[in-house]
């Protein structure tokens, strides 16, 4: 497929918490609203299938491999409207249940999925088993995309390895709650700025339980600067990723040649 | 000495570009000041003691030993108020030229001198050798203090080193020009933020050549909060680095304990 922008989508919402099949037909709506507002990626927010804070026994429940019926679901909709969609859900794989983003194309192909890395508190830890897996990418439409979920993005060496490994526009599934919107609102955009690469964060914006998830969903340009950004209510958001403005800001002055890897080690240990 | 608050004196200003007997007077005054207002730390920017964008050739006649004559003069106005001193200079090492900063104590005794490790464009190429070691630290009232220069900052990795090796905290004499504000408004916060430590950012704010200091020093708390912010002219700026609120921050949550080290290997490549 050629290199030019891609348009993507935000959905800022999900569906009744613990509910997949309500979930499903939330996503095949937003599908086609996005595919009507001419997009080519639809990104929803963490466990955006299954619901988020529902208790570790009622994730390892609904857990469905890479490739079970949930994510066929998913890309049936994709197919059928044409547009590519990164979900989350949880992950069963043997024994364990990870915390997991997929790409699927439009054409309905899996493309890659990601197990998050960073686990957050005794709600991650309490129900997935940590990724292995620092960098997963795959290309759309020309354009090279990483997955990382929520937590993971506040760590500056999870997106930098992301950066290293050419990943041109990240795409952050998350559900971040109230209070911490420094991380929406400060700590993502200097991601994006630090780093060079657009990154799309994709947050819940619903209750469940004792968390309040905190919206403030936004598209980053490479500079730094906000393409899109959201409120704290349900919304889909769209905007175009245009690799030529990453082009343009890496000509200018690159933080990735300048860096000084010898001097790093210590990060690794 | 007692670990208590430490009473931190920015220093946003510099003498007259080249001239060092100038800077030095300034110097003295400022530390007089600082003193007054209970400060036990006094913070210049970037080559305070030179000038910065005075051409390679005049940073390298005006380069001295870390133990030179500039570096006496400092100790002596540090043991005459009574007030630590992190100042700024080219220093000489052989062939070699650094762009420096030092850390003297309340004494006059010489804690620290630092390399800045990451270079900015032709400027800082043309002009000096890279520095070798990542972390340099002293300890000052109790307090763990790390030094680095300017664009080290920028580098998600290099405040990270500083965080990991204990640096409660970091001193950043800069020179920084218009038009890159997102440095001292986005990013040095969210370093401050993402590594949970004390951050003071000093910049310039005068005219040298083609060069505007953008002003914008600043005291950043370990949750990401300012506690003093320059506007883009001279001042100096006293406020109180608490190491209790670092420990209140870090038993909260701490980013250094999420970590997967393993997982960051690509970062030193």
């Amino acid at each position: 497929m050629a290199r030019g922008p891609l348009r993507v989508a935000l959905d800022q919402g999900s569906g009744h918490s613990g509910d997949p099949a309500d979930a499903l037909d939330r996503l095949a709506e937003r599908a086609r609203e996005a595919a009507e507002a001419g997009a080519r990626l639809l990104v929803g927010p963490e466990m955006s299938l299954t619901g988020y804070n529902i208790g570790a026994p009622a994730l390892a429940r609904l857990a469905e491999p890479a490739d079970g019926p949930l994510s066929r679901a998913v890309a049936a909709i994709a197919a059928d409207t044409g547009v590519a969609i990164v979900h989350g859900f949880p992950e069963r794989a043997g024994d364990a249940v990870y915390n997991a983003v997929q790409l699927v194309d439009a054409a309905g192909a899996r493309l890659a999925t990601y197990r998050k890395a960073h686990l957050f508190g005794d709600l991650d830890r309490g129900a997935f088993t940590p990724g292995p897996e620092p960098v997963v990418q795959a290309d759309l439409g020309g354009l090279r995309v990483g997955l990382l979920v929520c937590y993971d993005v506040e760590f500056p060496e999870a997106v930098r390895a992301h950066a290293l490994a050419g990943t041109e526009l990240l795409v952050v599934p998350t559900a971040l709650m109230l209070p911490f919107t420094e991380v929406p609102e400060r700590i993502v955009p200097v991601r994006a700025l630090e780093n060079q690469l657009h990154l799309a964060y994709v947050n819940r914006c619903d209750t469940e339980g004792d968390l309040r998830y905190a919206g403030r969903s936004a598209l980053i340009a490479p500079d730094g600067s906000e393409l899109l950004r959201a409120g704290a209510e349900e919304e889909l958001l769209v905007g175009e990723v245009d690799p030529e403005a990453l082009a343009r800001v890496r000509a200018e002055q690159s933080y990735l040649c300048d860096r000084r890897p010898d001097l790093y080690r210590a990060l690794t240990v």
